[in-house]
């Protein structure tokens, strides 16, 4: 039982990170963030930082694999984001 | 030290939602889901009812309820993205 469980949340982490990964590869090629608001990079990036901390108390594989992998992402954009902002 | 957990989670789940709410909210005001490709949103939503899934299995009420109200906001989106492409 514990594997099933564990599959489904793997499942589940792909799911929710995938949604992450044309975001970033949108930045990655185009460099363009305009379209993306601070706070709401911020906010997403703050969610992904609790949700790994709140992975590493519950001893919960899941968790944190699904939010190092989302983290790398917003990570990514957030950096983009902020290097245009000092551009400007 | 359990509730300073739960309270990380919840801020956590707050975060991860709340990226949704002005996705689901720009739905609602204009009805436009036309950029939204039908993929992303069907992974959206999988990835969200296999997170309460597993959530559930782990009886952790954070998951649960992190992934409960993904689950309104994304299943409106999908209702509506439906309801565009059925329309064509």
């Amino acid at each position: 039982m514990e594997l099933q469980i564990l599959i489904i949340g793997y499942v589940a982490a792909f799911c929710s990170t995938f949604g992450l990964f044309p975001l970033a590869l949108r930045v990655w090629r185009t460099g363009e963030v305009s379209q993306l608001p601070v706070g709401m990079v911020t906010v997403m990036f703050t969610g992904a930082v609790l949700w790994l901390v709140y992975g590493i108390f519950r001893a919960d594989q899941v968790i944190i694999g699904a939010n190092t992998i989302s983290l790398l992402f917003i990570g990514y954009v957030g950096a983009i984001k902020i290097r245009s902002i000092l551009k400007r």
